[in-house]
């Protein structure tokens, strides 16, 4: 059973939702049910609220409504963006993407491999920087589409997606982006930016799970992944998941309102985790020291390893995850610390510390209460020791 | 604004959810948002509860649960089903299903064919039914799977899956079932009637929106349509949508709990309205006189539009739909109402009033209270006359 006074640093694999988020969902799950797609009160009802929420999601990333679709993820959207696009071209057989993507993009890649495009897995520097160059040098004529996520959802890097937005557009390349976990935590506007692509999900902004939504720049060429009805301007079929796009929508409209004030409380949350956390001494910090998520504070504790921290936290109420919770179904190390240079070792020493809205000074000052005494006696226990 | 005394006869399209069921919702929208796949107490208790759902819901077809995969809803369900399968076979190249297969079985097919799959869409009878014994004849070495629908969306008409499942098995073909409409509505057991995949999902049965099952027998070759953090033991990627699974799971458990008696009020409320509209003249009842799925009234009305009826219905608050909610995208007329031999017109003068558990007497006598004037009314209006 969670602890219901439990502090919850796992933001980065899932959020709670805001209750005014809740609320506004609420109608949906109980009298407003019926079909979008109906032709009575009940379905125009039902038809406006998701037009309603897909006007205010275009708008939090400087988007046109028409050029929003909603999905059941940020994977669904993930898959669309990459075999969508693909499935529309005749042509082109080459996507560049990076050794740090999410699973639901290097799966796809690996996928699309076996169907005979050409992927190229481009490096990332010891903070998990990728080099727009190294972009711009990879794309060739048979290029169709670059991949990058934008905070990446371990180590929080956050990539320089203007400059690589810009490159792709001189070079007539679609540029897709994942930014799930940076949604909402920094700067995203799809025409400054020059974004082509932009997968986003309502559950790391304390929206409901199971809603996403691809931005589709007009014009392009894409194909569904579902057939069927005809649903989302035929790009994706299934009846609407009205109560869903609406908490969607309301959690949008609540992070365009407040995101400026959360962003500045989560930095100073950050670095008052980290400095605490470098001073146990034999720590290292993953990942970007500037260019970073807002939330994210990923740390090699030498020694230990990371899955016992994480156990002793939760004992003390405190939730931080290893790795990943997408990846947490393999007993690999994480594909995304060794990209940046860390020993198989190294990263399994590792956690993650993910921050929200809704964390507190008297959170992070309980775990660096904790934490020490939890380092120095599995360190004790360590073999390496 | 949709009337809130209005009379809901559009269960097809999309049913109320269960107080029951946003109950056990609830708290999975509230303080228990941990992600399924975290390793600390708020993980665990989500997996928890989504493993429990599908136990319920693996019971509820005497499936096992390992043989449960949550998905979106009933169209991803569908699409999984059949390219999945496909893309896990190497030598078989044919598919048989149905004239009257809804949207997301038809459009599937379409495009698998241009894949290069040979499909065979079978004709069925006045009454909507497949025979067998076509079915038999038309499995040849290169048949991988047979798709039918159970209970048809737009008619009722209810297949003879029994006997369909026992030739599929004999011969040694797979028999993929849309039970997206029959769940808990008619009888279905996956072994006794030798189903390999079968879809169902949550808001046709009191359930949420957005979420779904395909059930695919242990041993089956199936390829997952998202490739990511490797969900449902790797066939369906995604961060688990644990409130929506954990509504469905509550929504088949009420179902298996209620649904004999369920069934037969639909039953006696289906031959009241279909007595009662008999009893206007000049009309004929859609689909199947017996094998009915208990909720379905499908009626065409000589000389009207079925559109105008569904306007005039509105206004007295009685939601009721023209063929189904999923093809009211497109204005052909229904491909369902014209493969048992309706003529355009014909098929265009048509309603469907769809029951459930939560209609009353008094809701079918309002209906049969202002149909005939409705009707009448129109006819005087009517160019054919």
């Amino acid at each position: 059973m969670a602890n219901k006074k439990a502090i919850y640093f796992d933001n980065a694999a899932t959020t709670r939702i805001d209750p005014a988020v809740l609320k506004e969902m609420l109608p949906f799950l109980k009298e407003k049910y019926g079909n979008a797609s109906s032709k009575h009160p009940l379905g125009f009802e039902s038809r406006e609220a998701v037009n309603k929420a897909r006007r205010i999601i275009a708008s939090s990333i400087n988007a046109n409504e028409k050029e929003i679709y909603f999905t059941s993820g940020g994977t669904e959207a993930n898959n669309l963006a990459l075999k969508g696009v693909f499935f529309a071209s005749q042509h082109k057989k080459h996507i560049i993407t990076t050794q740090i993507e999410h699973p639901s993009v290097l799966d796809v890649c690996k996928w699309l491999e076996k169907e005979g495009i050409r992927a190229s897995y481009l490096n990332v520097d010891s903070e998990g920087l990728i080099s727009p160059l190294d972009i711009e040098r990879a794309i060739t004529k048979d290029t169709l589409i670059v991949s990058v996520i934008h905070g990446n959802n371990e180590i929080g890097t956050v990539q320089n997606i203007e400059e690589i937005g810009r490159i792709c557009r001189q070079k007539g390349v679609l540029f897709h982006v994942d930014a799930c976990q940076s949604y909402g935590k920094t700067e995203l506007n799809v025409k400054k930016q020059n974004i082509d692509l932009l997968t986003i999900n309502s559950h790391k902004i304390h929206g409901p799970k199971g809603i996403g939504a691809l931005y589709v720049r007009e014009g392009i060429r894409i194909s569904p992944l579902f057939h069927g009805g005809g649903q989302e301007r035929r790009l994706r079929s299934g009846t609407e998941n009205v109560a869903s796009i609406v908490g969607f929508g309301k959690a949008a409209d609540v992070l365009m309102r407040t995101k400026e004030k959360d962003i500045k409380k989560m930095e100073l949350l950050r670095e008052k985790l980290i400095k605490g956390i470098l001073d146990i001494g034999n720590t290292m910090i993953n990942g970007a020291r500037k260019k970073r998520l807002c939330n994210n504070v990923n740390v090699s504790f030498m020694n230990v390893e990371g899955e016992a921290i994480q156990g002793y936290l939760a004992e003390e109420g405190i939730y931080v995850s290893t790795g990943s919770a997408c990846s947490s179904h393999s007993l690999e190390p994480s594909h995304v610390l060794t990209s940046i240079g860390l020993s198989e070792m190294e990263a399994n020493t590792s956690i993650r510390i993910s921050l929200s809205k809704f964390n507190t000074e008297k959170d992070v000052d309980k775990l660096l209460d904790v934490l020490p005494e939890i380092i120095t006696k599995l360190r004790r226990m360590s073999p390496f020791n």
